[in-house]
């Protein structure tokens, strides 16, 4: 099949080149192989579909999947990442790192919400769509690609924005404060450029650009002004960890 | 290293050819590539180890790793397996299998506990040690080998001989039942051979040999005459299902 037929088919699958292909190929960073699996991991239950077997075709099974999945990725990271943790330690924070509510936010952070397909309007849902989907779309990428693309998927988008163990342990509380106090101490300039920047769902968005001396060193979107400057902050941290370590 | 120094090193680390490298190697079914994580996960608190940053060496932390390991593969294998199940129906049957009295007969059956290093007698050990070794044992393979390895030997070791859905579900009791009903009804003598085939850890054993028609169709160890029946019941069951489906 060529290209352009294989962009302009007519069939019902979505192809490499259309709006669904392409939204998740940017949420994963990598190219779907089989996006039948996406489309399932984005299929409500009230959608009423049934394969030819009979059995429903909804996220519900994948979210179970993703689920097991994600608890592994993140037992395997917490192991590598904290060797003078016991069992019980490593038991919490894992809890922490995929609680319902951390869940819920990855899932609306990424709006994975734009893309479901349901018979009952989106603000029917209740919260834990968002996390759900979330899971589903981790099961998935498990089915598509197996486990090593699946654990790059959940460094990408959770271990490397969310999770950070001086934070879960309570150590640290607010990445913007350290960024504060470092350029005080500095004696650098810096801004926090808050904007709106919503997507087409209806839920509210926020974009934020922190500059430090003039510069814009990071940049972050999320729900909420709060968290979107935490992330900035995050992110300049980690950039210039280096410097930051040897002044504070 | 030439083969002769390799297996004859005095150094402390067990090497190929050495009894705890071999008795890994038999119950992987595959050669490790570092014994070291091998080594740990049957390596029990009493012995007070520690590594050379002060943090204890021993199976707890690997413990932690190995269940999360094995939720994931049975996680993967029930998706798979049964299409029809939906998310409540899969955790219930992931929790049957990835039970604590499931995984302390799974160790049982291996014997693990022959190979644990400790400074407490074995007698003293809960029922327990058997689940935990075993889980250890899972995490270490996940270190060392990946999680493909980990999935292989979970199939080996659990799946293959142990879960069968339609007993999970209540449908099949007893396959030796099973294999009674279809001798008898095809008019087939058959034979339950049972006889001690103990391990040196004191632990008794049992060995099975099944014939039907005067020949020995399938083998089975454990630690009671009826599990070991069973287990060479559902091995004949298997290599004969498509007569006995045909015919029950």
């Amino acid at each position: 099949m060529n290209v352009f037929k294989k962009i302009f088919t007519k069939n019902s699958r979505p192809l490499e080149g259309g709006i669904f292909f392409e939204a998740i190929h940017k949420i994963l960073g990598f190219k779907p192989n089989n996006i039948e699996f996406y489309q399932k991991a984005f299929t409500h239950r009230s959608s009423n579909k049934l394969d030819l077997k009979g059995n429903p075709i909804n996220y519900e099974r994948l979210e179970f999947l993703g689920d097991a999945m994600l608890s592994a990725v993140i037992a395997g990271h917490l192991f590598n990442e904290v060797p003078s943790g016991d069992e019980g330690y490593l038991t919490k924070m894992r809890s922490k790192i995929v609680s319902r509510e951390h869940l819920n936010e990855l899932g609306r952070d990424l709006n994975l919400i734009q893309l479901v397909n349901s018979k009952v309007p989106s603000q029917h849902f209740g919260d834990n769509i968002h996390g759900n989907i979330f899971e589903a779309l981790v099961g998935a990428i498990f089915l598509d690609k197996g486990y090593t693309y699946c654990e790059k998927f959940i460094y990408k988008r959770v271990i490397v924005p969310y999770v950070d163990i001086a934070k879960l342990e309570g150590k640290v509380i607010s990445y913007k404060s350290l960024v504060i106090e470092w350029c005080q101490k500095e004696k650098k300039p810096f801004h926090y450029d808050v904007y709106d920047d919503n997507g087409n769902d209806g839920q509210r968005y926020f974009g934020v650009k922190l500059s430090i001396d003039n510069k814009i060193i990071a940049k972050a979107r999320a729900t909420s002004k709060k968290k979107a400057e935490e992330i900035a902050s995050k992110r300049a941290f980690f950039a210039f960890q280096e410097k930051m370590d040897k002044k504070l």
